[in-house]
């Protein structure tokens, strides 16, 4: 476990934010699939840091190095592997961590597991940044997923408490899903109130959470398992691998713990000679299988621990409280840049469960 | 995958509701554990049908038998198995079913997957009498960690949308934890408050939904694996596997992504000369490992599928819509019944996070 | 890990030899296989004792009740569960072995492990007795594989140091393949002269080992995967898991380490428009991957450990070195009932990999 | 699976022959060890190609460079990965492999499983050159064993029909283990015979193929699981992941089973107030757990088998029969090579047990 995901495919991540590189091993990948390297990057560059007002300053390519797994811009059937080399790091920022570790964040328990051997700077192994070969092996299952049919869009649906439309009943899915690939909302007015929200939180030294809705068009009924197998145990594991996710819900979920049953079914009807429900209340999953409406969930992402206000912390060492200052580049809030690793997650748990459909079809 | 969950314990659940028997076994676990069966089925008759006005009407005993893994009481190295013996069943309520799926249910989605061949009575291997078995394996892991201090709560937080007290801020857990233990809450008059909502909506044909917290004290810092293997994955992978779970959050989780840094962060101090944070927002985990205070998560339990009303279907072989009545014995609400599923499935992933950090103790 | 298999297909088996029952679950089998239980009946008779005048004297229907995931002799998807109850056991027999090991048992080991908790009636968990749930897996598994033209036969190929006439080379097949079903050898004249070692073993209070060939025919190119997922490593570890097996290799196996190149390689012809090999030396596996000619593997079975004669041991309790006289009922050669057990290993494995093989064909 | 082992450490190898690199990521590493490169790069130098007559003309240096998961020589609990690079490739040498497949190799069986996107160059991930990183890996278990006491040497025990003296019965490892480090042998009238084996083959276009013999001291009693989880299947299952492996037996193995029960079984003793078996017939493994005698097995490697004759093979756009005349640089016998690489690989296996055996010790 730990960094390893997958069931069908083996997910593996390595790397810690300031050490040589960070990359993955994606195995268990059919032959003969194609890669499109251009529109991966363009994908990647989606969660890089540095693009607006609203990120840190840090600036990176994190254009991958491809090392082994694709021939002729087509998967060979041997592992894919894939490296960023880091660069443009200032683990002196980070010295004072170790001793006194940050609220919110892993460095407390990374101490209390690793007893000091932990790699500290930039949060090791934690690191955001270990979003980024998610995002590679997430954005290569979204390139594959696409050509059968298979679309997967996320946007921020709340940001410092303000909400964007909601996208679960519109299983249609006519509406534009981006205003824009960098700050992605369907409703322009309330995308600028997030981004007034974020400058807000900047100035008064804090950040802002949110919650991010995702929704996946064009899957066949049929796909997942029962019980931990279920498309939902799927997602939520692999979705609760991205730092500072703190809840996951799926169709109505906790908003539908408050309904009737006679409101949250989902009745059936025939529709162009097709079986679809009037309503999308289960997300598209019924018994952990995908019953061919959009699957749709939510995750709620924590506000920044990084913050510049000061904070109280503790002295490990001298066992004594103490005052903390974060410094170092942060976002003040991750939410924009965390819509990109939604996407990815969800499309490395949905290409997982689509091989192992393969299984069942005799 | 699919009925089989855990890294270091292997768990396999077998049955179909309306089948010989439903069961399971349990491997990877150390010899030499003490089992109370007397404790254990006393936590099992928490999860039995059939005790008060608000569950089903069909009743069974639901004790387990053990067939191998414990030898004069104790375990002993080889696999546990246990099964419990389907009776009082009555197949004949189902025979339309094959036919007119339920909304809600997995009735549409597993005649896709499996093509007819599936079991359909009685909800076949998707009934939330699946949970039994769940029980057994959680009941003897929740054991095992009580003798190492670790205790496990969960009431009802929320039915028919009816608020009980929360408990997420009250790490020292002086409440008393349950008015009773056949209807779990902290608060005497929400919980009649409850019981009237469920009645009234078996009155009316239809059932109630609500939402379960659920409280793990005296866990020690350092258990859980950074990224997929967290705390969060690890539990939400085993809790979506129960039924009608469609939400899991975790400390302040979706309330916590409307708030600020600042406000959600959870300050550390020195307490009694141990390291504690003067909140409990992060619910006890931070990159995925538990920090030393208690862990905390909501589970969102959807209302009962299966109600009395009158519901659109379709009629898979004729393609077209129809009426359909569901009749047979359901609960109009299972949230109370859950309660003990969402205690067995947690203890599962903490014991088994707590086998994989025994790795880490050099 | 321990006593489950598989990456498609989940196998766990669990029981001991004087417990309640034995029994396996096996999940991940694609619905509406069908299953006839008779020949499944007929397939376990091949392995049950007390059929001749070479095997034990305890007398097991061993015929298995299943628990669920069959339903109108078609699986349905859900694990397949079945049992065996123990009957006719005599744990008397066995009182004086947890202090004082039986050589050449895992008595020993067991003890240091398990600490004295583990169940040493019978060898408990490590009992050949577990190898019926195998039979009851690999029986179903190999009427699948039969469905699609793939046999799976083995016989005695040394018994006491009389060999049998070898398969590897005959790849067409044409030899029949048994003798009798009881005692399954090629050439009869050999397979009396086995008898008779047996009982010579017998009557000097001692017993006999042997080597069992295993061959497959009918399967396709392409099955298995490079590395560690190849054909190899998923019959190995499986046969490893029965009782008794000591070596395994394929094709020439550690006599082709003997040759040179020239005379190893397979080389390719063209036969009746299809690719094959003019030898079969690389038992029908290359790079791990099935090349379209019978996989052929041979399997060492060491001596029965348990034998009349009186051996030296030690008590635990002393530390001093103590006659022991195994008594009990033991076959004085268990290589006829294990060729049943090798043919159910190999049928497991290959229909797992034949599972995996399905997410490749885009 | 395929090119990831293991069940408390994660093992990942990617890479082909003639790709970009070649490299591994291990996850689930205890943080704190200690790692000491020199010593590993001297390790792997004992694999390196290009060292002596009888190997192969590439050379490389072979030094990994690690990207993550060590941080100041310790591990830091971050997964452990490393590549190579690939140079000196000479691609052009395989341009008609895809069309003709050599005997013996798996340019057929890649094929049919890759459909033609497979990369043929050098054997891509199915070439020999892929053991590199397994003993990267291989190499830092072995250096992490070795603290606790546990040596791991193998050496040539018979090559091109010629025999080394054994060792399994020599439990007291009294024996000088290697003649030299490039060519293991214990014997050195033996080695120099076998050397003359490997420059006749070379000068008759052929190649010679061995046994390898491995044996493991300093073990505990009580590592290892029962059934699947035995030290023979862990050891084996990745053993069979080296290429040209085609046999692996322990203890007395093959040889065994022609034994009667008296002969093999190891009687116990007490020496030196510890428990010991006077022979080490089952190769320190009872029962699939170790008994604290050394753990002993034997490897069969098949000739090399690219060799410098002609040889008939096909062309498969054709379908006819074809001559086929392999260039490039091979060994005429990889077999000393290969020994370094059978160490690594029980290393990893046996590091494997001792991290599953951690959870058994309450």
């Amino acid at each position: 476990m730990s960094s390893t995901y997958g069931e069908c495919l083996k997910l593996s991540i390595f790397g810690q934010s300031h050490g040589a590189a960070i990359g993955m091993t994606l195995d268990g990948i059919p032959a003969g699939l194609p890669v499109d390297i251009a529109a991966l990057n363009a994908f990647l560059a989606r969660r890089a840091p540095g693009q607006g007002a609203h990120t840190t300053a840090r600036k990176e390519a994190d254009v991958p190095e491809f090392l082994s797994g694709i021939v002729n811009d087509h998967t060979c059937g041997a592992p894919i592997a894939a490296m960023i080399r880091n660069e443009n790091t200032r683990s002196a920022d980070y010295n004072n961590l170790m001793d006194r570790p940050r609220p919110g964040h892993a460095d407390y328990t990374a101490q209390v597991k690793y007893k000091g051997f932990q790699d500290v700077a930039g949060g090791g192994h934690f690191s955001g940044r270990l979003t980024a070969p998610l995002c590679i092996a997430g954005g290569l299952c979204k390139q594959w997923l696409s050509t059968m049919g298979i679309s997967i869009h996320a946007h921020i649906s709340v940001l410092g408490g303000i909400a964007d439309e909601p996208l679960y009943q519109d299983w249609t899915c006519n509406t534009p899903m981006h205003v824009c690939d960098d700050f992605p909302v369907l409703n322009k007015s309330a995308g600028e109130r997030m981004l007034q929200a974020i400058a807000d939180a900047k100035a008064d030294g804090d950040s802002v959470g949110g919650i991010i809705e995702c929704i996946v068009t064009g899957l066949p009924a049929g796909w997942g398992d029962p019980m931990f197998g279920g498309m939902e145990s799927r997602i939520a594991s692999i979705v609760y691998g991205i730092p500072a996710v703190k809840g996951i819900d799926f169709g109505t979920g906790f908003t539908g713990s408050y309904m009737r049953g006679s409101e949250n079914n989902d009745v059936y009807n025939i529709v162009d000679g097709t079986i679809r429900t009037e309503t999308n209340n289960a997300g598209g999953i019924l018994g952990g299988i995908t019953n061919g409406m959009p699957l749709v969930f939510t995750a709620a992402i924590k506000p920044t621990p990084s913050i510049a206000k000061a904070q109280q912390s503790v002295s490990l060492s001298k066992m004594t409280a103490q005052e903390l200052q974060v410094h170092g580049r942060h976002d003040p809030c991750i939410v924009p840049r965390a819509v990109p690793v939604i996407e990815a997650a969800a499309a490395i748990a949905i290409y997982d469960a689509y091989l192992a459909s393969r299984k069942d079809n005799l």
